[in-house]
C-alpha cells in the first residue's frame, strides 16, 4: 500500500457522499443562526466553518447510503450530531481552560467562557429541535440517550482522571462518553431511518462504538508516542495535565510501591518536576502498556470491521471497513 | 385581605397539587442519580433540595390537573421543566459568576465551573430523556422550542445588557428567554397532554408567557426598591453589574445629553464611582420609571388573568389566577 495514491477512506466517503454532505453543510450553517442573537452565529460559525472532518454526520449518511435511504432526515440527522458534536466541544474547551483547538484559538479565548457555555447551550437546544423534526421517537430516544451518555462521561472523566483508583473499566466508560456514544447514535440512527432490520441496526451500533473506542485509544496513545508535527501536540500533555489515559493506567496496574508513589505524585497530586515525563515513559516501557494499549486499539477496530458483516455489501461499507482500519494507520 | 390568614397562592397550589408533587419530587431524586459519576448527584442535590418553590413543575400539573389528567406525563413533564430550569441555573451561574444563590453558595463556588458545566448539560439530556418518554411530539416540539428561546435569551442578554441601544423591545426578548419560555411551555405541555382543545392551549400558552413576563419585571423592580432583607438581595445589584433593565431602559430613551453621558460611563463603561447608584436612582424617579415599570408588571399579571377567562372553571384555575396578583404584590 502506497499512502500517496491510495486515497484516505475519509476522503473516499466524502466524494460518494458529496450531495448529501452538501445539503448538511448548507442545513448546518441555516439552523445555527439566530435572529435575535448575532453573537451566537459568530461563536458557531468560528467552529463550525474550522475545517473539522466532518467525521460524524458522515457516519449518519453513509449507514443510511448502505441501506438506499432516499428521504431527507439523514441530512437532519447528521446536522443534528455535528450540532451535539460542536457543543460538546466548546463546553470541553471552558471546563479544560483549552486556548486552541485544531491549531486556532479557541471561542473561550476569542470571546470568553460566557459565549461558550450559552453558545453550546443553543445548539444542544438546536440539535434536538432537528431530531424531532424526523418524527421518529426511536431516533430520540437514541439521541438523547446519547447525550446523557456524553454529559455522564465528561462529568466521570472530570473526577476519575486524576484518581489512580480509575481502572480500565472506568476508562472505557469515560471514552464511550467523550467519544464512542455519539459515534454509535450516529450510525445507529442512519440504519434506524433506512428500515434496516434489528441485527443490521445493532451491528451499525457496534461498528460506531468499537470505532470510536479505537479512535479515542489511538488519541490517547499519539500523546505519548505521536509526532507533534503531525497530531499538532507535544508528547506528554496528557501526562502534564495529568489524565490517566490507558498507558498510564495499565502501568500504575502492574506498579511496584516505589513506582506508585511516583505516580501518586505526578498524577494525584501534581507535583511534577523535571524529568519526570522521561521517567513516566521509562515505565510504559518496562511493563510495555504502549504496545498493550496499540494491541487494544487493534482489537477495538477488528470489532468495529467484524461488526459490519452484518451489513449487506456496498461501496460506502467497504469504505466504513477501511476507516476503522485508517483510525488505528494513525499509530504508523 | 389579611396576609396572616390567607395563604398564598403556590402555597395553596402546592397543597391541592400535594400528591402529583410528591411524585415529581421523586422522579426528580431517581433521575438525577447517576450510576458512573458521583460528582452528579452531588451538584444536582444541592441546587434540587435547596428549597426553591417548584413554581415551574406546579405549573404544568396546575394546567394539567383543570383538565382533569388522569395519566402519568404530567408528572413525567414536571421534572422536566425542572430540570432544565434547574440546569440553566447551574449554567447562569457560572456565566454571572455568582456566589449565592437563595442565599447559599452556589455550585460553582462549592464544586468548580466545570462541575456546573458538565452537570448541567446532563440535567438537560435527562431533561430530553423524560420529554421522549411522553411519546408525544407536539410535546417534544414545544420545549424544544423553548429550550432553544431559553438559550438565545440567555446569548442575547449577555451582549445587550451593557449596550445603551437596548431598548423596550430587546428587553422584551431576553425576558421571554430567561424566563417566560418555560414558563409558557410549562403551562401550555400541561394543557396538550391533557386533550384540552386548541384556543384552550393557547390561553394556558398566553397565560405562562405574561405571568413569566410579569415575574421577572417584578425582579427586576425589587433590584431597585425591595426590601434587601425580604429579596435577600442588595437594593442596586442590577446597576453594580451593569445590567440594563427596564426602569434604566425606560430613564435612557429619555435622557438629556447629559444624562446619557452618566448612563454611558456607568453602564456601558462600567466607570462606577460612589453615589453614582443614588443619582441613577435620583434620574429613574424624575421621569418616573419605577413606576412605569410597575404599571408594566400589573399589565402583563392582568393579561395573563384574562387569558385564564377562555380555561374552565376550576379551584386550580382560581389559584393561578391569585398567583398573577400574588407575582406582582411583591410589590407592596
Amino acid at each position: 500500500m502506497d499512502g500517496n495514491t491510495i486515497t484516505k477512506p475519509h476522503d473516499r466517503m466524502a466524494t460518494a457522499l458529496a450531495p448529501r454532505m452538501d445539503a448538511v453543510n448548507t442545513l448546518i450553517r441555516r439552523r445555527m443562526a439566530s435572529e435575535h442573537a448575532p453573537r451566537i452565529p459568530e461563536v458557531t460559525a468560528h467552529l463550525v466553518e474550522a475545517g473539522g472532518k466532518r467525521l460524524r454526520p458522515m457516519l449518519t449518511l453513509a449507514a443510511a447510503s448502505i441501506f438506499g435511504y432516499e428521504g431527507e432526515d439523514d441530512v437532519r440527522l447528521a446536522a443534528t450530531v455535528e450540532f451535539i458534536h460542536t457543543a460538546t466541544l466548546l463546553h470541553d474547551d471552558v471546563v479544560d481552560e483549552s486556548a486552541q483547538r485544531r491549531g486556532r484559538p479557541t471561542a473561550n479565548l476569542l470571546w470568553d467562557n460566557k459565549s461558550s457555555v450559552l453558545v453550546g447551550d443553543y445548539l444542544f437546544a438546536r440539535s434536538f429541535q432537528l431530531m424531532v423534526e424526523t418524527g421518529s421517537l426511536r431516533v430520540l430516544d437514541i439521541l438523547c440517550n446519547a447525550s446523557a451518555t456524553i454529559a455522564e462521561g465528561e462529568v466521570l472523566q472530570m473526577t476519575a482522571a486524576t484518581d489512580l483508583g480509575t481502572d480500565e473499566a472506568v476508562y472505557l466508560q469515560v471514552v464511550r462518553g467523550k467519544t464512542a456514544a455519539l459515534f454509535a447514535a450516529a450510525t445507529e440512527v442512519g440504519g434506524v431511518i433506512s428500515g434496516a432490520d434489528e441485527k443490521q441496526v445493532e451491528a451499525l451500533r457496534n461498528y460506531g462504538d468499537a470505532l470510536g473506542i479505537a479512535f479515542q485509544i489511538v488519541d490517547d496513545l499519539l500523546d505519548y508516542q505521536g509526532d507533534s508535527a503531525a497530531t499538532g501536540k507535544n508528547v506528554g500533555d496528557d501526562f502534564r495535565e495529568r489524565k490517566l489515559t490507558l498507558p498510564v493506567i495499565k502501568a500504575v496496574a502492574q506498579a511496584t510501591p516505589e513506582e506508585r508513589a511516583f505516580w501518586e505524585r505526578t498524577i494525584e497530586k501534581g507535583r511534577q518536576e523535571e524529568g519526570d515525563l522521561d521517567h513516566a515513559l521509562q515505565l510504559m516501557e518496562k511493563y510495555g502498556t504502549l504496545d498493550a494499549t496499540r494491541a487494544d486499539a487493534l482489537e477495538w477496530a477488528s470489532r468495529a470491521k467484524k461488526a459490519l458483516e452484518l451489513v449487506p455489501a456496498h461501496e460506502v461499507r467497504d469504505m466504513l471497513h477501511d476507516l476503522a482500519d485508517y483510525v488505528v494507520a494513525r499509530l504508523n
